[in-house]
């Protein structure tokens, strides 16, 4: 007792350690946590205490508010300029074309049941061509097109990605997992991804190589290489192709290891690309009307 | 001293209870801290010790690690399915066909020099139209296009994007400031924003509303709308028109509020819209060649 009682003292010197220990511990933990961009949206906030909200959203996160202008060559000021004539068409023209367009895109559809038939090696080389003209953040064209068409290169891409998928399933279904395993098959199963006659897996390029060495951040690659892969869905259409579009993110780093990419590069979207199988179908829904869409002021 | 001795046990409890209460409100931080799609990524590498930096991407985290697919209607699974057999083209016509949109989509540039000319508010329906065909994360089509003409409001937009991009230049040149203030000039000061007949807002939908009042989170909003931007631009070169994509995500909030749009919509691009100015030029730049942007397996 009299031993317990000298103790004591010492007792409460541990119970603050451990309390100071675990504040540390917990502090730190949120730091780890804390993505850079967001930090940075907070030390914005600072100093313009005005800003609401939308200043802490992913696109501000992952912009890095630099860059605000994608003229292409922004960062090349000191190239000459050209003067530039495109076609013009006279307004019935303009209207034709927009419509006739409009038809075409509006046919598209993601297609999960694709054909094995071959499909012409130059056209896919021309829809990746056609891609690669889109605008990027200062012209850093930040996008890596890898098309595979060995067939055992696509059966394993399609084992990492089902294997994922499988996991996703299972984790969102919970209790349902059981009952549901019929209809879940048909979503995790991707038998196109060896039926296609092409993948394209589209990479963009996080960060740049500077002769010096150093790391050039690419603002914007996410949004410049997902409107280079607009252009590239429109080309698809624009040809005859199907695809569906899928962003297997959680196995981007397998993929990327698998495909022998570089570490700047990550995995943004993969495309089953072929013509549609004679029994396709797709899922009878609608698009919006215009006026859900467009507000004009 | 027996008082203090007979309260030991009692100090040796709270011990037990202090520590117990801060590991449970440390790993609650945690929790809190971390994006749904960390938490996937975290949890992953807690049984996959293999996995790279990449699961830590920005890509990662706005994902969500959720929806990998983006079937249109992904998540109307009980939609009925209808066939599905777009026109097909003989080899040679895909041929052709993917080449003259390579020749057209490859005559496109960012413009800043735009034509006050009014153009037919018939086309820009139709580009919109073209756009509001993109597919998205389970069929949401997060997007809203907000177009406009009105002199007021344009010149209203024009004042909130150059104040924000006189604070970027000033903060981004420092020093070279004073000495470089002619040529950052033709950087900030956005006339076109005052003479193209049309502006395009594009915002994306981050999330939407359902039926019992809920938010419901709209994965991929900004990969969605991005690829809608790529098939906007594809329409308006078709057209005959030109533009600049640019970002002014700082200028996001003030715009938003400008143009009356609801909280859960964030600006992602703004473009000035019309026919090239008689005397447009453009720095004098090219595009990588295929092999630069293409890998074939």
């Amino acid at each position: 007792m009299a031993l317990l009682s000298v103790l004591t003292p010492v007792l409460a010197l541990v119970l603050c350690l451990v309390v100071g220990f675990l504040f540390m511990r917990s502090r730190d933990a949120e730091a780890k946590l804390r993505a850079p961009g967001q930090t940075k949206g907070a030390s914005k906030s600072d100093f313009r205490p005005w800003v609401d909200q939308d200043l802490q959203d992913d696109t501000e996160i992952t912009a890095g508010g630099d860059e605000d202008e994608w003229v292409d060559g922004d960062e090349e000021e000191d190239l000459a300029h050209v003067p530039y004539s495109p076609p013009r068409y006279p307004e019935e023209t303009m209207l034709q074309r927009s419509n006739d367009l409009y038809t075409l895109m509006n046919q598209r559809r993601s297609v999960r049941f694709i054909s094995p038939e071959p499909v012409p090696r130059g056209v896919i080389d021309n829809v990746i061509l056609t891609a690669g003209t889109a605008p990027s953040g200062a012209h850093t064209e930040p996008w890596t097109f890898v098309v595979v068409s060995e067939p055992k290169m696509k059966h394993q891409i399609r084992l990492i990605v089902e294997e994922e998928e499988e996991v996703n399933y299972r984790q969102r279904m919970g209790d349902k997992w059981v009952n549901d395993l019929a209809r879940l098959r048909t979503n995790w199963i991707k038998e196109y991804l060896d039926v296609a006659p092409y993948l394209i897996l589209i990479f963009k390029q996080t960060y740049g190589i500077l002769p010096n060495g150093k790391k050039k951040t690419h603002y914007y690659n996410e949004i410049s290489v997902s409107i280079s892969c607009g252009i590239l869905l429109a080309a698809l259409q624009n040809a005859g192709l199907v695809t569906v579009t899928s962003t297997p993110l959680n196995c981007g780093p397998q993929l990327r290891l698998l495909l022998n990419r570089p570490t700047n590069e990550k995995l943004l979207m993969l495309l089953p690309v072929g013509y549609p199988a004679a029994d396709a179908t797709v899922p009878d829904l609608k698009r919006k009307h215009l006026d859900d869409i467009m507000v004009h002021i």
